[in-house]
């Protein structure tokens, strides 16, 4: 057994428990994330071949947003049967030879029968796998969700994006929390933990080592870099880290993992995830590939194109300072430590949004004796800190602007909406910037009626900092707002048998998840209720008629 | 500024971005939870009163229960007003001198008017403050619910349980993902974070030090220990650690916080679950207090106090092995790093449950060659690891017993609804072990019909491993098998105007709870609906007519 699978004892045990037990000991952050999988998406393997996929497609959009280069994304699940799968793991194939050791022995010829089932009924699907058209989840697919019927996947995702520096790959994969600085940026990503937690799913359901290719631009060079991670230790375990010839100038990244997943489960979320990819970036080209165990004959690969609409990207989300009344003491340390800022004036100026030379002079002022613009920032005491942390919180700022911010765009969102749906009719709407506990957002949203492959009545489209939200939607400010707080009738709109696409997008420079799976805005955020609401439905809908 | 708050740098940044951005940087532990604290049940001040609360009150009832003490839990929240708390942070009060800044300045009299307002409410609610009548947020409070009114408050908690070495403290608060060995158990807590998720939060919204008082059974002295968390480096500033007299022989622990928080938005919620916690626990004494400001002379102290009914405690939950079915790769290679057992007969046998000698031996032969009972278990490889995985996720095995759970037992649950309810009628069922995900799990239930403060219509409880949840009730499964799964009115109970107490207690090894604040469980796990609504409605509902 390698050294880092020993665990590290801290300190003798001191409690009334049998030797082996109760012992403190220090976990990892990777080791925390593999216990508490569910936080990162990764609750069962279906969920978790959903959230790779999904983890792998927005780092290629924001790698190539970032150099302002139209994206180009391939997306491929291949299904690796049991044979591979021991070839790749390096052990020979077993036959069955205790055939009532196995959980299945009994049902053997029952389960021929299923699996025929499922076949036709996943060919009928396969034709109705459009957005609108709900794919029915087959009852015996429903019944096994637990653990069902799970196979081993290799998720691959190219792009044409920035690419890495040779030398970080190692530690952007198998380092657990490494992560930017404090600076605040409308993002898509969530924990920062993204492909990582692929990773560690990877090691805890095959074992089978991470693949990155990568180049930048201008390099001669593709970096080739196969790596899993030490989860108890929380580093890379590098197998391979090598230059390779580019040829082509190829600039960008292909990540390839091999996990436990179910496609069966996850099917539909994960085409309707890329289809509603489309619609709020239909400057992008994906391209989607399934393909199936080529030892189970029946059956089929699955291949589509998303192609690009339009060429006009929306600007990139633009960094800023926080907002006063956005910080907690902590930040307020972290930002006193960083500043390149010696005095407290230039400090508040410079460090803040909307504290302008004045107010911070009158803010300086009112924090009482023993504060001066000339106070050295980085010898402020905590209590200090503390009094300017309670004045941050009583004063009245302006709104933070949401010129950071970069929606979709009025004109991107109707595009995508018309590419994917075919409606008869849209309007869209795109709001001011409003405020929420220091941070701006914006909502831009869009109703449609009819449509070809649109089921009846609402279909509720859901997008915060431009990612598709798929779960948990029931509770969700939209949800509640489109179901509950909208009269469809007043607009002669049938709730329950006219064909109705609702697409709400919320961009912000910190979306106020509810949870944590941060699938959903809680209802219970007035302003956002309000913004949903009031500003754009009666707009859109007065549109129509 | 001291060292512990400059930023550690790992490389020299090599990305194409301005210099003060986009460096990588590991965060620890704590900077994680810090930085995600809604993870913990921290996302707003007043949510982050109630999960202080709930933590130190179930780390208490833990503690007691460990060393087999029936359970008293003093729980007081005393608010600090402003002056007092400016004292304990070491500056004087500030006298407002630049109005105009502040953000209430324009509202000062219309806020006069809605304290008075709030005040005539609160005197209103604390009357109907029980357990069926749902209290009424004020109006004005849901919309401030974003930050609202915070103030500051003192949490201590004191109970009769274990107490903790003297050493250990430090760590036991200060250091974030310390957690114990890697048995099973049925546990109350949720991350292991507890009190230290508070400290954090202290950090973050007050600066001031946790202080803890300890005594174990025997020992002649009292620990007595004030720190903070250090959240950059993950460990714990000790500013005092002492021994003290202990003149009474007490034994247990005292836990003080100064936490940001808010009462006005969830004072029922916290009222709430201590009379919920009173249900499912009623060998417990529970006192609740509340002091507001005494400076400010409109509010009312609160004082409730929850008798024992009982002395019979369950027995507690006894450590188990894992189940084969329900491990993975890491947590197989992780036993094997640990075990005492030298070869694979003896870890198979004595590291899993079910396995038993001829079982072992038929696994071993299945596996192929390489594998043979005096294989040396530490020496095995990657691969062969993989195979066995594969083998215990394929063969049968008997499903785990529920010997190792302590449900709530029949008696206390129905005891407990009784005491809190005063119901009419009341059935109680407690249902055999049943398995999910290699998880044994125990569902409990009971109905109720009729009582004095039982507001009308459907009042469901749920409890998990004996801690009450309160939020995400909608998408519970819970929930939905009570609202849409049970015809009541085959039981000839009318479920708008009866009143109906619905109350259901699982516990498990591993509650699988949707989402991650670990609020509800999903509906999706087919077991768990069959068990909630199967086993035990029609036999309750039929036991009440």
């Amino acid at each position: 057994m390698s050294d880092d699978e020993k665990p590290k004892k801290t300190k003798p045990r001191s409690r009334r428990d049998p030797p082996e037990h109760s012992a403190l000991q220090q976990k990892s952050p990777a080791e925390f994330f593999a216990d508490n999988k569910n936080i990162a998406g990764f609750d069962n393997p279906g969920k978790s071949l959903y959230t790779t996929v999904r983890e792998l497609v927005e780092n290629s959009l924001d790698s190539a947003e970032s150099i302002s280069e139209l994206p180009v994304i391939e997306v491929t699940i291949e299904e690796i049967g049991k044979i591979q799968f021991y070839a790749m793991i390096g052990l020979c194939d077993h036959e069955r030879v205790d055939e009532a050791l196995y959980e299945d022995y009994e049902t053997a010829k029952s389960r021929e029968k299923r699996l025929r089932k499922d076949f036709l009924k996943q060919e009928r699907e396969a034709m109705n796998a459009s957005l609108g058209k709900k794919v029915q989840e087959p009852a015996s697919t429903k019944a096994m969700k637990g653990r069902g019927e799970t196979s081993i996947f290799r998720v691959t995702c190219k792009d044409n994006g920035r690419g890495m520096p040779h030398d970080d790959i190692p530690n952007m994969f198998g380092r657990v929390l490494s992560g930017t600085k404090y600076g605040l940026k409308q993002t898509r990503g969530k924990f920062g933990l993204g492909a990582k937690m692929a990773l560690i799913w990877s090691k805890m359901s095959t074992g089978l080592p991470i693949v990155i290719s990568s180049s930048m631009r201008g390099q001669d060079f593709v970096s080739y870099c196969k790596l899993d991670i030490d989860i108890r230790r929380n580093i890379p375990n590098i197998h391979k880290h090598e230059k390779r010839d580019n040829k082509y100038k190829w600039h960008g990244a292909e990540v390839q993992v091999v996990i436990e997943g179910n496609w069966t489960t996850y099917r539909s979320k994960i085409l309707h995830y890329m289809r509603q990819m489309a619609v709020i970036t239909p400057y992008a080209e994906f391209i989607f590939k399934y393909v199936p165990d080529p030892d189970v004959s029946d059956k089929q690969n699955i291949t589509i194109r998303f192609s690009r609409r339009t060429d006009a990207m929306p600007p990139v989300p633009v960094e800023t300072k926080h907002h006063p009344s956005s910080v907690d003491l902590l930040l307020i340390k972290r930002l006193i430590a960083e500043t390149l800022k010696q005095n407290l004036l230039q400090f508040l100026q410079h460090e803040f949004v909307n504290i302008g030379k004045s107010l911070a002079e009158r803010l300086i002022g009112e924090m009482g004796p023993g504060f001066s613009p000339k106070t050295a920032v980085k010898s402020l005491t905590s209590e200090q800190i503390i009094r300017i942390h309670q004045l941050f919180r009583q004063a009245k700022f302006d709104d933070p602007s949401g010129d950071c911010l970069s929606p979709a765009g009025e004109y991107n969102l109707r595009l995508g909406i018309i590419k994917e749906l075919n409606p008869d009719m849209v309007a869209t709407y795109s709001g001011s910037a409003q405020v929420f506990e220091g941070h701006p957002f914006i909502v831009e949203a869009g109703v449609s009626l009819g449509g070809k492959d649109v089921k009846q009545g609402l279909n509720i489209f859901r997008f915060a900092n431009r990612i598709p939200l798929l779960f948990e939607q029931g509770g969700d400010v939209v949800t509640r707002t489109v179901l509950k707080r909208i009269n469809w009738t007043n607009y002669k709109i049938n709730q329950a048998q006219d064909k109705i696409g609702v697409f709400v997008s919320i961009v912000s420079t910190k979306i106020p998840f509810k949870g944590t799976g941060k699938e959903y805005i809680g209802d219970d955020i007035r302003e956002i209720a309000a913004a949903v609401k009031v500003e754009h439905f009666p707009f859109l809908l007065n549109v129509i008629y």
